[in-house]
């Protein structure tokens, strides 16, 4: 991206309520259409797009396929379902054809008739389908920028087993790698006791981020994994039924859920499948979300300070944001800007406009890329000034030196680099 | 993708009104949940993204950046436009907040107010923005098949310029990067003068396909590019008002679409910008359009024969279609397979199912991936049978020219081989 840079602006809008929504609007990753719906610049889409691409190969490292199912629903299955009545958040559509519409909230509903047509025999099991897609729920008061909206982009997963002893692996496992991808995006994420829902007394379990802009209170353990959301904790529970240690209260944003659906869907939309002695059965289904949107805003809440956002190398829009100071400082900047982007894809950004260093100082600080590279006529035609997002330390490289920290900085093994890890990696190429 | 391979149905679909639902439905690539709108599986989400890519990567060759707007909208862009009230198939919907929304059917009412917060100056012209993404028409009758549905995937770019003079050269190019387009997707596509809507006397052009499916018809010229909508020619045209040839008239479809937006929404959403003397102007806007999920419909109802989908390189799920027989025909099959992914990512699928040979032949002409890949007892250790889709002879290659096929396949200087070029490739290699 270069001066075309999709526009940030100066201004923080009149009415964030918080931190993501205000930093993200500001940064120009995002613009407000209406409550609760935004628009992603090509900065945003980026970051979705980086984030969608970490849970798509977990969840096919899990032997689920991807799929895309439609947005628009009829309403049979709804309310065959009796998500119809029961679900208020439920968009519903009079088209004028006579029909009732809904607009997908979860696709329950609608991978479980398509799966019907799939599983005939155990044969056909274990079956686990996700997709990354947007979905829409009609909120009486959407809010917290990203965090909660009308339209978000969801991860959902969908799985058919045979065997509750199956299913239960498979959950396990679900389980075992929602914690990997949110390690991956640079959150700690708690497994949490929580409601099943409405059909159920089973426990599901959310995963949460402490973050005061979350809309959830949980009860947490520090000694060992216990996690229990409020609204199901016993009122007198103060210490942690596993090891015994007092329990934490903190504020948290759910970034992902694993439910254990157990044979509901299966039975309403009447899936069987024949097992060995051909006798028939209901499959086992578990369903899984991670919250794509919601994830880029809670990174914001969790990585930030005064200046702006500081990404995680794993999303960030770009890994070098560069400035050029003076004519042949602009040049250059240009210039490595663009080998890099050959070599490196989406790697690198050029401010190249027409503002002072300071200003464009603090763009970068504002979007948040890892390493800012200042090019100048002062500092000569092989020298670029590195230094890394949250840091105050400046380093002086060649070009070959800022290749190696490319290649260093895009290996997957550093991927979850913390800043300090990253200043040990800058030094270690600054020396060579 | 392995026996998980997302499900061919043996039966063709009962109400298929077209051959593209037909093969489509029948061949595993997608699943109508109702009357125009479908799921797609995994193998119709790769030819997906296969064609997006290919749209993706020319639109950010003409300078565009990439977007995404949301699909839900708030209702007064549309009532301030006239939208709300003259287009019958924006879908609306009341909110249980009391609000009305519409559906995104396309996005001036979107895209338009954004850019009034970021073109101020000459200096911020030209800009051109795009997206891909699912679109909402609220049609009384959804027919043939992905062609016209309630949900499908458009590419749809708005470009932005400070003079007439500016837009027309941007549009010129618009209009010959399109052909490229079509041409990358195997398709010839004519561009046809047609009704520019409901607010201009200017014409616009439609991207038509020759096709029986299609629902428009036009007249064209044998001799030159000349090529006009019916709707909109004198009922007495025979002959090329350029070069007086005599006119074709035939069925046709419209791949994608092109205007000259003119002013008309820069005035109603107030969007201005400063020229060099400080004087005020509205922007000149352009809009234009590729039916990625239509597109993918046309090449099916293109590329066909009695035994199924005949996909062109550039957009098949795969290039290999591997089918092992025997025990040691099965492994081969596999292991290859696994080798070729690596190397050659989303290049091959194995039809491990425990079926006859006769069976998966009979799928992969169904499926009609460009290579079919034979491993067996017979054959031995490192000799594979290839078969070109459409086309009765085979070859028989080691590994080593196996992957030398592969290499040449996936060039992209070999996307658009006809059958005959792609002959030429095998006979090359497999003399080697």
């Amino acid at each position: 991206m270069s001066s075309q840079l999709f526009a940030p602006l100066k201004q923080a809008p009149a009415k964030a309520d918080t931190v993501n929504h205000r930093l993200l609007v500001q940064a120009g990753f995002v613009r407000q259409t209406m409550a609760g719906v935004y628009s992603y610049t090509t900065l945003g889409m980026r970051v979705l797009n980086k984030i969608s691409d970490i849970v798509r190969n977990n969840m096919l490292a899990l032997g689920s396929q991807e799929v895309h199912l439609p947005a628009l629903h009829p309403s049979e299955p709804w309310k065959k379902s009796g998500g119809w009545e029961n679900i208020d958040v439920l968009f519903k559509i009079k088209s004028q054809t006579g029909k009732d519409y809904a607009l997908g909230q979860s696709h329950e509903e609608i991978i479980t008739p398509l799966m019907a047509e799939i599983i005939h025999s155990y044969k056909d099991l274990p079956k686990s389908v996700f997709q990354i897609q947007w979905k829409y729920r009609d909120e009486l008061r959407a809010k917290s920028g990203i965090l909660r909206g009308r339209e978000f982009l969801m991860k959902d997963m969908y799985s058919f087993h045979a065997t509750h002893e199956d299913f239960l692996s498979y959950y396990e496992q679900v389980k075992q790698t929602y914690l990997d991808v949110y390690t991956a995006l640079g959150l700690t994420a708690k497994a949490t006791e929580a409601s099943g829902g409405n059909f159920t007394h089973k426990i599901s379990y959310e995963f949460m981020v402490l973050t005061n802009a979350g809309e959830d209170d949980i009860l947490y353990c520090d000694q060992c994994n216990y996690c229990i959301n409020t609204e199901i904790a016993a009122p007198d529970l103060k210490t942690c039924p596993h090891c015994g240690a007092p329990l934490q209260k903190a504020r948290a944003s759910e970034a992902g859920n694993v439910f254990d659906l157990g044979t509901h869907y299966s039975e309403i939309f009447d899936v069987k499948f024949t097992d060995q002695n051909n006798q028939q059965h209901y499959p086992f289904m578990g369903c899984y979300g991670i919250g794509i949107s919601r994830c880029m805003g809670i990174i914001v809440e969790k990585s930030h300070d005064d200046h702006g956002i500081i990404w995680p190398l794993s999303v960030a829009p770009a890994l070098f944001y560069f400035v050029g100071i003076g004519d042949q400082g602009q040049k250059l900047a240009l210039s490595t800007y663009d080998q890099l982007e050959k070599e490196f894809p989406q790697s690198a950004i050029v401010d190249d406009r027409d503002l002072s260093p300071g200003a464009r100082f603090a763009a970068c600080d504002l979007i948040g890329c890892p390493v800012r590279v200042v090019c100048s006529d002062k500092l000569g035609a092989d020298t670029f000034e590195l230094k890394l997002r949250g840091h105050d330390q400046t380093w002086t490289v060649n070009q070959a030196k800022l290749q190696l920290l490319a290649i260093a900085l895009t290996a997957p093994e550093n991927q979850t680099a913390t800043l300090e890890q990253c200043i040990q990696i800058m030094n270690k190429i600054a020396q060579k």
